[in-house]
């Protein structure tokens, strides 16, 4: 795991604060990676190489992480409303280019925010389109949350900041209530795309443009402060099988995110669900020299077996409907 | 390279800042690395095992960084005297402990500080035994560099806070003059270890001891902020023809830098001056896992042939003698 979340826009993800890790390898040795000190460069750097790598080269059983210290002073917790997914993602990118860093800076689209408000009762739909959740914590959380107020009110229907921690708890419970009621409509297929802040307003209309080609329903949370969306389908039926007109439509939504110089996956990794896609990717040189780390650590390919790789015939993604057929590849 | 510095106390080392890297393979081929959005986690993270790897993986030709806002606020700056190395070490470990990160935080042992009062012209070394030097950054810079005085003053026989840029920039200056000014004395050899910052006061009394034990000469600057060491011996002759007792010394410190669970290196890397230790610290599996990921990379051994690891007879931190003879592994 590279495990990310809310408060990653400041904070980094889980590889930022592991110093070392204990690893069970293939031929069932212990080997200690990475340094308990601070600093450290002796050697390739096989901590880095171990976080992320979702059990395929080992098996992690013990890390030592860097702690800091836990903040102490008030949260100011700002909530604005948009008349549209575009504007709430400039403003977005207008905090990230004044070079302010919140803790969390979260978007939710209107999908999203009406199946929150439902499943909340705490009825933020009916006062906009779109909703931004920004929080700031440290030495200069009030001061930085009155200028991220300054930069998000002129595109904003209406913004509003908090210093009550009670009302904050309530702002940022409806974003972390946003999955489960996504969750409660139906199937959910959750994707992982990141691209450049910059570019995260023409990652939205690509969503909305997908959705409206295929005729599939899309939520699409994101990440703002690191360009992180989380595009979710919900579809009748079952995850487990999932309808043809939603992998085609998220195999064009992988093509956008790399178009836009982005990421199959922000977070979550790779799994089974986007083995196919990741030739495209990281394209043919690399995987190769990625197949042959994979061989040195594991050469009877014991370890999580089939995970992350593509299967012997890597597709393009546009031709992935040609492996399609094999729902055992899903 | 990731290369480190006097800044790295807050802000970490080169690797914290790279987000993606282009690279020349062995087969002449070009990679590219990483990923241009601040998030990804899509396949084995290649673009932090670049990095640090010294040129035996790849040659790389291009990286994407990260940035970071410019300080603009004051950069309070707090010079301090200690009796003792011990009580210089003991003052920057407290600061740590409270959780304050200064931007900077140098120790000076006497032996550097001596050498950098003659070479500047500014007398520090008469005002006390060992030096500290200390500056705070950011939104509460003032009120973290008062709190660190609180905590440092008790144990040093003077203590100071300036807010003069000038005086603050003269300060630092003595420290960044330090090196050069031991080589001026003669040749020179500098070594990088590091150690839980809780041991540096440990450290520090092992480098004592082993410049008594072998009567040499070692000045010893430290990164306290995170507990890396610069053991820096000088001596008469040739940096290309190292006497002795300066390599056994070097031995004799690896090996109490790991004994206290510290690191051979950590900014400076591996090359050829420490190759013969690397085993010590990464232990015979992982060594065998780093030689099979350069087999990957490089299999005609064309990359930085000879840096990194040892030689075909790997030895021991404690029998370094026996393979000493050879200067062609200097």
């Amino acid at each position: 795991m590279n495990a990310g979340g809310l408060l990653c826009a400041k904070y980094g993800v889980t590889r930022e604060s592991v110093l070392a890790l204990n690893v069970v390898l293939a031929s069932g040795e212990l080997m200690e990676v990475g340094h308990r000190t601070v600093k450290g460069v002796t050697g390739y750097d096989l901590c880095a190489l171990m976080i992320g790598s979702e059990g395929t080269l080992g098996i992690i059983v013990e890390a030592t992480l860097k702690l800091r210290p836990a903040i102490t002073g008030e949260v100011p917790t700002i909530g604005a409303y948009f008349a549209g997914v575009r504007d709430a993602a400039d403003a977005s990118a207008a905090v990230t280019a004044a070079g302010i860093r919140p803790a969390i800076m979260e978007l939710l689209d209107r999908n999203m925010l009406v199946a929150a408000s439902n499943a909340t009762g705490v009825d933020l739909a009916s006062q906009g389109n779109t909703y931004l959740l920004i929080q700031t914590d440290g030495a200069d959380a009030r001061g930085e949350a009155e200028r991220i107020l300054e930069l998000v009110a002129p595109l904003a229907t209406s913004a509003e900041l908090t210093l009550d921690p009670e009302s904050a708890a309530t702002l940022v419970d409806v974003r972390r209530r946003g999955f489960p009621a996504l969750e409660a409509m139906g199937a959910m297929l959750v994707e992982d795309c990141a691209v450049p802040r910059s570019r995260m307003a023409d990652m939205f209309e690509r969503v909305e443009a997908i959705a409206a080609k295929y005729d599939v329903f899309i939520a699409c949370p994101a990440h703002a402060g690191d360009g992180n969306l989380h595009p979710t389908f919900v579809f009748e039926g079952s995850a487990a099988a999932v309808p043809d007109e939603i992998w085609q439509s998220a195999g064009e939504l992988f093509e956008a995110a790399l178009e836009l110089g982005g990421t199959l996956s922000g977070e979550h990794g790779i799994g089974l669900l986007k083995r196919r896609w990741l030739g495209a990717e990281l394209g043919d040189t690399q995987l190769a020299l990625q197949r042959h780390i994979k061989a040195v650590f594991d050469p009877k390919g014991i370890l999580n077996p089939g995970k992350m790789f593509p299967q012997e015939h890597p597709v393009s993604p546009s031709g992935f409907r040609e492996v399609y057929g094999s729902r055992a590849d899903n």
